[in-house]
């Protein structure tokens, strides 16, 4: 099958994601639901880290604000499906994704901040890729139009991760930075996660 | 003038807020608004971590979810009238309450999940009792009326994390833990803190 008709929009993205995690994730539905909603929470947690660490930062504050406050709907959405069919919330190890991009973070400024929002414009262009495909290939329709509704907000995300990283700092250090991590991003991923997670 | 009309409502609190401290409030409003600005997006972070800490709760979870949404609507709210009124964000050094009260938060389960309900719960009713004054005696008809139009959601705020404890304790030992922790709450506000703060 031919996955993936997302990419060309998503120019974060250095690799696409493979008909090998769409396979999975198909044959773990309940488990992508699982840690999908981990991953709002989690989306929502980093909007508000950001915000934390540069208080006097009045865009982005406001910005990263509609984030969170969009992923804490996701989240409770998410949830909302998992209680109608009984899937129970529990805690669940995650890939090692997020931890492997986080590596990538100097910790210094102000190339911390820039890393920062081009390592969370990352995770969101991966995650509305992946979360597309689901809307494109799930066969439960009602998980499909789920899929599909979140489109919209998650594209956002990355489009405001990248403006508030491409006003701040020198457009070709930006370019240079995001082709950095983006090659990290997707070697991370060339190779499949045992276990099915949403970047698996 | 005797500005305490709220009292009664807010059991968990023991000792009422001083005109003192009204006083310094009103005297310093630009600097209560930022402070407020900081309470809010705290309080998000604070139910947000909770929710990181009891992933399976789904109960506590969905009303977390629900508390740090309205916080961070009532940041932007805080922060667009700060915004309207040319009061730059920033940094703020915070009063000592918040630190002294985390500190009285036992490190182990389930005494930890216990204390930290209902220190939260303190600091919703001490945030609703304060907002609560400014509504009544700010003069500024505006900031007087944002005040009012949070009364109803600080208030809920604090009945959740009452019932969430409540809930999954001895009613007993909740009521022992709630008075030992009020106590030490009214006792960090009986000096006024020099800088004028929510929680000065
Ligand atoms: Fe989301
Ligand atoms: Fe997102
Ligand atoms: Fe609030
Ligand atoms: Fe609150």
């Amino acid at each position: 099958m031919t996955v993936n008709t997302l990419l060309p929009r998503i120019r974060f993205l250095q690799t696409p994601t493979s008909d090998a995690w769409v396979e999975q994730s198909l044959a773990h539905m309940d488990t992508i639901l699982l840690d999908h909603s981990h991953c709002e929470r989690k989306a929502a947690g980093v909007a508000l880290n950001i915000m934390f660490r540069y208080p006097a930062e009045t865009k982005l504050v406001r910005q990263l604000t509609t984030i969170a406050q969009e992923e804490l709907e996701h989240f409770d959405q998410v949830n909302q499906i998992m209680a109608d069919r009984g899937i129970p919330m529990a805690p669940l190890q995650p890939p090692p994704y997020g931890a492997a991009l986080n590596k990538q973070i100097r910790r210094y400024e102000p190339e911390r901040r820039l890393d920062t929002l081009l390592v969370s414009g990352l995770i969101e262009a991966r995650s509305h890729e992946r979360l597309g495909l689901l809307g494109e290939h799930c066969p439960d329709p009602e998980l499909a139009a789920f899929y599909r509704s979140l489109m919209a907000s998650e594209a956002r995300h990355y489009g405001v991760y990248w403006v508030l990283a491409d006003e701040a700092y020198d457009r070709a250090i930006v370019m240079q930075r995001l082709e950095e991590l983006a090659a990290v991003e997707s070697e991370i991923l060339a190779t499949l996660h045992p276990q099915p997670r949403v970047h698996s």
